[in-house]
C-alpha cells in the first residue's frame, strides 16, 4: 500500500503532464520547455515554462519534491518546532498575451514534518486558485466560482464559502485596497480531524487540481479570438504591475521561497513578461477598465 | 534661532526646487508636475514627477514632512518605544529612457521622536545614493564614488568607506547574489556623539544631498547622445526587473511606507516605467551585459 505522500507525488507529476499537454493544445503554437533542478539538502523540481505562444505570453507549470532540514526562517514562518520536513507541490501561473484572456494561478501542495527520530509528526494539504482578468466578464466569474464550488462540495458544503473567503482575504493588495483579481479558493493546513482523514483532504485537493484544465481551457476558448487595441494592452501591463506588487510585497509563498534560499528563477517564474508602472494611473469613469477595478473586492459570484 | 528641524525642512524644499530645475534643464523637454498631498494624522508631501522626456522616461523627486503617532508596526521597525514622531526627507529616483544612462536614487532624511510630554528624546539623520547602470562605464563609477568621497571627507575620512560598505550591503538582492547597482553611500541613525553634533550630521547629510545634481548632470551629459539597439533596451527592462525586486522584496523604506499606510503612489513612484521578466535570462559570456553583472558586487571604485 502506498503512503499519502507517495500517491500525492505521483499525482502532481501526472497532473503536470496533463496540464502541460492541455495548455499546449489550447495555445496551438508554443511548447513547454523543461528544466530539472536539484536542491542542496534534498530533493529537487521539474520547472516547465512556455513563452511567446499564440495565447500564452509567459507561463510556468512547476512541480517540486523537497525534503531535509527546515532553517530557522522556515520554522518561524510555518510555526513548527521540528526540523525535518518533506514538501511537494504543483504551482502554475499563466500570463496570456491578450488582455481579453485572464491570468490564472493554481497550486496544490502537501507538507509533512518529522521528529528527531524521523517519525511522522503531522502532515497537511494546501492549495488554491485565483483568476485575474484585465476586463471583467461576469459569465467567466460565475463559471469560475461555480466550477470551484462543484469541486469542493462533495467534501462538505461548508468548504467552498470558507475557501472563497480565505482567497479574497489572502490575494489582497492592502496598499491598493483591492483584491488581486476576482478570487477563487484558498486553503491551507488541512490536517486530519474527527470528521476528515488525510485521504479525504487529498481527494479534495486533487478535485481542485483536476478542475484547473477544463476551467481555464474554456475561458481561453471564449476569449482568445477577441481583438484588442494597443491601449488595452497597456492597461493589461499596468494591471500586471499590481500582480508583481502582490507577489513581491505580500505573497507568503514567494517570501518563503526567497527566505529559505529556494530556486529564485522557479519562485519568480510567476512574474509577468512585460509590465508597466505609471504614476497615479486611474481608469476613466464608466469605462470597462473602471468596471474591473470596482469589482476587485469580495463579490458573491455563485 | 531656527531649530535643526526647521532648517532641514527648508533645506529639502530648496533642494527639491534646485534638483527639479536642474533635471528639467538636463532633459531639455519634459517638465515636472507637482502633486501636493496631506497625511491623515499630520503633515503631508510634495510629489513631483516627470515622464516621457528626451532623457528621463520616468522620475520622481519627492519631499515629505510628516508627524504624529507611530503605529505598532513603525515602532517595531524603528526600534523605538515612543509614539510621537516627526520625519522629513527628500527622496528621488530617476529612470532614464536610454539604457546607456544609469538609473539613480538619492535620499536625505531627518527623524525626531518625543516623549509623552512632547519633549524631544532624540533625532537622527539618514540618507544615501546609489547608481544603477545597465552598461558599466568604469569612468562613471570612479567619478561617482570619488565625488561622494569628496562630499563626506570634510566630516571625517572614516565616513566614506563606512557608508560605501553599508551601501553595498544594503542595496543587495540576496536572492540573486548581486548588488542593485555599483553602490554609493548609505547612512542612518546619525545621532550626536562626543565628537559630532546634530549640526555636523546635518552638514554632512546636506553635503551628500548637494552633490547629487552636479554628479548626475555630468553622467547624463556623458551618455545621453549615445545610440542603442532594441536589444539593449530589452536588457535595460530586464535589469529594471531586478530594481523592482529589490524595492518590493528587500527595501526597508518601501516596507515602512506600505506597512504604515504611507501614500502608495509616492512610495511606489520609484518603480520603473516598463519592465520585463524572462525565465532564466543570462547574458552572453564576454558581452557588455555580462561585464555589468560581474561587477554587481562590492568593488573599490576610488
Amino acid at each position: 500500500m502506498n503512503s499519502i505522500k507517495d500517491r500525492f507525488i505521483k499525482y502532481i507529476h501526472t497532473l503536470q503532464d496533463q496540464i502541460c499537454s492541455g495548455l499546449e493544445a489550447a495555445d496551438g503554437s508554443a511548447m513547454f520547455e523543461e528544466d530539472n533542478w536539484k536542491r542542496d539538502g534534498g530533493g529537487g523540481g521539474r520547472t516547465r515554462v512556455i513563452a511567446d505562444g499564440d495565447v500564452i505570453e509567459k507561463g510556468g507549470v512547476n512541480t517540486s519534491v523537497v525534503f531535509g532540514k527546515l532553517g530557522e526562517m522556515a520554522k518561524k514562518q510555518l510555526k513548527v518546532d521540528y526540523e525535518d520536513f518533506f514538501a511537494c507541490g504543483l504551482s502554475l501561473v499563466i500570463h496570456p498575451k491578450s488582455p481579453m484572456v485572464p491570468t490564472i494561478h493554481m497550486n496544490v501542495r502537501y507538507f509533512e514534518i518529522y521528529d528527531d527520530q524521523g517519525d511522522y509528526v503531522n502532515g497537511w494539504f494546501g492549495g488554491g486558485t485565483d483568476l485575474t482578468p484585465y476586463y471583467l466578464d461576469k459569465e467567466d466569474a460565475k463559471f469560475f466560482h461555480t466550477s470551484l464550488k462543484a469541486a469542493c462540495d462533495p467534501f462538505g458544503k461548508e468548504l467552498y464559502p470558507e475557501y472563497k473567503d480565505k482567497c479574497d482575504k489572502y490575494f489582497y493588495n492592502s496598499h491598493r485596497g483591492e483584491t488581486r483579481g476576482i478570487g477563487g479558493v484558498f486553503f491551507d493546513y488541512l490536517k486530519p480531524t474527527t470528521e476528515k482523514t488525510s485521504e479525504d483532504w487529498m481527494q479534495m485537493t486533487q478535485s481542485v487540481g483536476d478542475s484547473f484544465l477544463p476551467i481555464y481551457s474554456k475561458i481561453i476558448a471564449t476569449h482568445k479570438e477577441e481583438t484588442y487595441t494597443p491601449e488595452q494592452k497597456v492597461w493589461q501591463e499596468i494591471r500586471r504591475g499590481r500582480y508583481v506588487e502582490f507577489n513581491l510585497l505580500h505573497d507568503r509563498g514567494t517570501h518563503f521561497g526567497i527566505k529559505t534560499n529556494g530556486r529564485t528563477e522557479s519562485v519568480l517564474m510567476s512574474l509577468p513578461p512585460t509590465v508597466r508602472w505609471e504614476y497615479m494611473h486611474e481608469p476613466e469613469r464608466g469605462s470597462r477598465e473602471a468596471e474591473l477595478v470596482e469589482n476587485l473586492k469580495a463579490v458573491d459570484w455563485v
